[in-house]
């Protein structure tokens, strides 16, 4: 079993890496790769991440459903925000979506620049997206966006999630995953409770967004693993 | 109380601090920092920390002790290596020291720049360390410094110990505080066992110094603080 499974625990520590053999699975649970799970999950064509809101701008005339918000309203002229109850069948079967999300684009297009291939991981896809894993013969970088370049908890619990399910089909040695496994099992029968602790879970409380959050943390809704193809999003699987 | 506490997980990630009015905590537990407070403590006059081997022999011709060990032995004609067990009063006492270790004087060099203050910590000292961070009106770094910029197991656990004891005099609110603190609450009652998951454990026990490891997880053995000035590492409080 030579495979081997890592976690990087922000991108600022992704040139550590040598990923050019590995799938990369980009995290950020609160909210972006939840609501990018559940619209490719839900039949969007595509969902393109850009990292500011005027980034959106250069889709304007495509016909794409735009999404963007700032301090937790939907921005002015926009489809919708990053809330993952935007994201239904209803609103985006068939659609390609621009969606805004400063950490989580950046932690993708890094990782696209080496990777063998960049998917997108949550708490909504992780049975699907760890029987995928387990099935290639690639290495496994799990990278948590993050906040502003630093460690946040709930990116840090899911990878831990990820190392549980793999940890008897991988080799893992580097102490983050040793910490993320370990966060997980300390906090998994009420992930909700322990992310209170983190700060990220008091921005978005300030926002009133409770509901997104417990949305985010809830497991195996999705099958769909969306996978990173040039500038778009798109099924791992068409369907 | 507006006093913050903060814990950097790599020196990488510490252009993310503000630290201009922070004493910042260098910790590298295995084994420089943990070596650094015993040789203070048994009355080293100074100890400088350089980053490689070579730097030592700016230093050869002022009748200062030598420190260096590649792979585990004493370099050639050098005076002792990193062991904290070569700290003793007997070697030390009186003496200057120049202690090769890569990742702590990293760190302590990257703090120096724009930090208020820059001590060291370690379990030997961990009462008196946190005696003094409470009597000082000044925010609190702890900065792990890692293995190869990355982050380490042995070091984070000690920045939790120290946020455990300093919880109720300072404001804390960063992730890698509570993540921090958690490990070491799930890990405290045995510091090795929990160690033998790190990935540093590993290639310290290919180096055949267990004792060096089960030292350096002793709690209070000493009351020194060493403090950075200039290139030298001194006693914080001259006895």
């Amino acid at each position: 079993m030579s495979r081997t499974i890592e976690v990087c625990l922000t991108p600022a520590l992704l040139h550590l890496y040598n990923i050019e053999n590995s799938i990369v699975v980009v995290i950020d649970i609160l909210r972006a790769t939840s609501s990018i799970t559940y619209g490719i999950d839900n039949g969007a064509e595509a969902i393109i991440p850009v990292a500011h809101v005027e980034d959106c701008l250069a889709y304007a005339d495509k016909g794409f459903l735009l999404a963007a918000e700032r301090n937790g309203e939907v921005v002015a002229g926009y489809d919708f925000g990053n809330s993952p109850f935007s994201y239904t069948k209803e609103k985006v079967g068939g659609k390609t979506v621009v969606l805004t999300t400063t950490n989580g684009t950046k932690a993708m297009h890094m990782a696209q620049e080496r990777a063998y291939k960049v998917v997108v991981g949550s708490f909504l896809n992780l049975t699907s997206l760890c029987n995928y894993l387990t099935a290639q013969d690639k290495n496994v970088l799990l990278l948590c966006s993050g906040w502003k370049d630093n460690f946040n908890l709930e990116d840090t619990l899911f990878a831990g999630a990820v190392v549980n399910v793999l940890r008897n089909d991988f080799t893992h040695s580097d102490d983050a995953c040793v910490v993320a496994e370990d966060m997980y099992l300390m906090a998994k029968d009420d992930l909700r409770t322990y992310l209170h602790k983190s700060s990220h879970s008091h921005r978005l409380a300030a926002l009133n967004i409770e509901e997104d959050v417990r949305f985010c943390l809830k497991l195996d809704l999705c099958k769909a693993i969306p996978v990173l193809e040039g500038e778009k999003l798109v099924p791992l699987f068409k369907s």
